[in-house]
């Protein structure tokens, strides 16, 4: 490979890429390039072969040049310009002491965080069919505004999926669609606020965003201790709370599966108190180990709300989520979701009925099922090679695992200290409701590779080992 | 045509079709159906043929045939099942009577109400080129979370086609993508309250719709007055407002385009009292007789916000929309899109930006366009045939005309005579702000064809002719 900090002529940025490997060869671009800027071969203001010319030379369609640019811009080696062009970072320079630097300041090189699936094996080809059967097929009136619900080709399909595959009780006329959990459980909050509802109990621990939320509708929240069989059922009767949101299939951030005492209790606290119970689905669809548990939506149809999600199973970018709803709350959920958007995409709805109905969204889940168990057994085989003291826990099901911290580390020592080393890693801080807990961490692997996990883990040893050392 | 009170067997219904026709073939065959409901020849009950053979049968694409079906399930006569089969709807008997009841009860068979682009001319195939192309070549890291703002392609797209074509000026990262203006409106209102604005005025008459979000987002709200030369500065000057909404290239309801000396007066207000305009730019890229008038947010960036949509030259169903801020207000607002919904679907926004960025989006507005003047002018030569004495008003944009009503007539009684003759037609009532102005009617004319027009209108003047011989 010649090198140069000015423009490339064709056929000058060689990298040795296996066809036969399996990590992909975005990823193996991505990394030859990486260590070329690492190790100075590739200069700060060095503009980057064209994506196209790139991928002529070494032989690959330009989507792959393109996504191992993307990367790496996202993680400041490379910038794109508005002309189209790209050029190796002013900031990333190649001495050792700069990189460290940049390392800790900028994104981490891998990742732990949690909600990122595998989007990579985001399937494109499969959707594509699905979208152009829709814009073959579909009448021009289903372009016009839609009724609040969503449309009824995907309220059926998904009725008929979440009624075979996670035991609900759905009609297609007591779903509703939304853009994911983030809008659906705002509005929900929202209607249950408006119509008295005012105290909303969650999980202790459990995500933050949605208490922020529930207080913005102006419910006050309470939380419940969870254990390892789910929610304190007990604690919930005695918190005066009129409606409970439970990750009751995989407690986030613990991993928990309620029993079915647990959910047989919170089923009877509901009808006792004619009270709410929110179900947060949000990953049920990959569990490794054990039958799948169904849904308890499906026991009490009128006492619970089902939330699931299209975000952990195909991507975020979607925005695709859907509410199961007890018939009270049909309407008073629909009106909100058109005065607040007027009704979600109508293309993309049809499209994800189209992919639901035809099996595609079970084959993909076929697929990616034991490609994340996999993942997960990477992660907790190497966390007990490497890092033994800290125990996996709640792995039976979803994209995390968690664990907790002996008491000589802290979760924010931790984070620090694998922040330099290129680790992000998260602690359970944020996830605290009443008062904080013990340390944890909490480990996202659905969206890294075998090597990443692998890599990630032997640095966090590191990272752990000279905390203590010091 | 054989009839039958079971299933047809192949080749059974038979509709005529002109293939040279300029009503399209699923009108045609829409026409055909329901006509042969009413005559009685197709009894309640009766199962239709399925797409597939009838489309077989009638050398159509299925697509045409479902177009036809939906629509006749839309007006209720016909149903169809989950079980993927479609019958002659059993509460449209076919004495005249029952159907009379029908027409006045159920949608209006002719519908003058705004905001129904003709979505049969969606660019169905030059989408899928579009998206094709982007589930090909887009990186996975698109595919993940968004930042608040919209994907960057997107907003360099549209920044680019706006500063050209509507005179802003434009910048990518003060670009924000919502979902139509429903969801722009509502965030930016509740954004500016957070800010410390007090008192929206609004023009009178005007949308009502954005004032209840106004409310909700604890602004008052003002109403002032507008003229054919648009918003009477003067009187805004006196509202104590802080921020003004104004539809200033093409008012709703009225049609009147602001002039410029409306225009610069607006900004000298601005400018004075450190005030903020919105610019609902809502359908300026239908413009018929006149030079389009560039927007006013080229002139003052830091004080005017611009909104934008893809509902009107698209589909309202795509939910596409987009803002242009102020730098003091992207941060917030991008924080608060992030809150809502975590950011528009992806998919659609990629799909968008090839779309506008390889020319579709002009070469769709420039097809459109003398299709729109065609239905304008149908509509207006026929009112002027008709109903002389309803005089239209702000013809020369959009997709609406308006009338002011003589004072023989109430809104009330038009609106209900034309609704018996299954027109819909509607009123100014909603729209006056401060107390309730003359009588009018609103005119939306986009999703019609030009028969649907004049039918509409001669039925209208029926509707007229018999509320004065009372």
């Amino acid at each position: 490979m010649r090198l140069s900090s000015t423009n490339f002529a064709s056929g000058e940025l060689l990298v040795e890429l296996r066809r036969d490997a399996s990590v992909p060869l975005y990823r193996q671009l991505e990394i030859g390039i990486r260590d070329r800027i690492r190790q100075g071969l590739l200069r700060t203001g060095t503009v980057m072969p064209a994506t196209r010319a790139l991928a002529a030379d070494l032989g690959l369609s330009r989507g792959v040049v393109v996504e191992a640019y993307q990367q790496l811009v996202a993680e400041g080696y490379l910038v794109s310009w508005t002309g189209g062009y790209t050029q190796v970072a002013p900031t990333v320079a190649s001495s050792p002491v700069a990189q460290q630097k940049t390392a800790a300041g900028g994104p981490p090189r891998i990742d732990f965080r949690y909600s990122k699936p595998d989007v990579s094996r985001f399937p494109r080809a499969a959707w594509l069919r699905s979208i152009r059967k829709v814009l073959n097929e579909t009448p021009n009136s289903s372009l016009a505004y839609l009724d609040g619900r969503g449309s009824t080709e995907l309220r059926e399909a998904l009725a008929d999926y979440l009624n075979r595959v996670r035991g609900t009780s759905a009609r297609p006329e007591n779903m509703l669609i939304c853009s994911g959990f983030a809008q659906g459980s705002r509005l929900l909050l929202d209607v249950l606020a408006a119509a008295g509802y005012r105290r909303l109990a969650v999980e202790d621990p459990s995500d933050n965003e949605v208490r922020e939320v529930a207080i913005k509708a102006g419910l006050e929240t309470v939380g419940v201790p969870v254990s390892d069989t789910g929610l304190d059922v007990a604690a919930l009767e005695r918190s005066g709370a009129d409606v409970v949101l439970v990750t009751a299939a995989h407690q986030f951030p613990t991993g928990a599966v309620a029993s079915a005492r647990t959910r047989a209790a919170l089923i009877a606290w509901a009808t006792a108190h004619d009270a709410l119970i929110i179900e947060d689905d949000y990953d049920a669809e990959y569990r490794y180990d054990r039958d799948p548990i169904g849904a308890m939506q499906g026991l009490a149809p009128e006492s619970v709300v089902y939330a699931g999600t299209a975000s952990k199973t195909l991507a975020p970018g979607l925005r695709l989520g859907w509410l199961i709803l007890p018939s009270r709350l049909v309407e008073p959920t629909s009106v909100a979701k058109v005065n607040d958007d007027r009704g979600s995409p109508v293309l993309d709805q049809l499209t994800f009925a189209d992919f639901v109905a035809r099996g595609e969204f079970d084959r993909h889940l076929r697929r990616m099922r034991p490609r994340y168990r996999q993942l997960r057994d990477t992660l907790v085989g190497r966390l007990a090679e490497q890092i033994p003291d800290l125990v996996p826990i709640g792995v039976s099901a979803g994209l995390h695992v968690m664990t907790w911290l002996p008491p000589d580390l802290t979760e924010v020592a931790v984070a620090d200290a694998a922040a330099e080393q290129g680790v992000g890693i998260y602690g359970l801080a944020p996830y605290w409701v009443t008062k904080n807990g013990p340390g944890g961490l909490v480990f996202g692997y659905g969206g890294l590779t075998e090597p990443a996990i692998i890599e990630g883990v032997d640095l966090l040893a590191n990272a752990i080992a000279s905390l203590r050392r010091q």
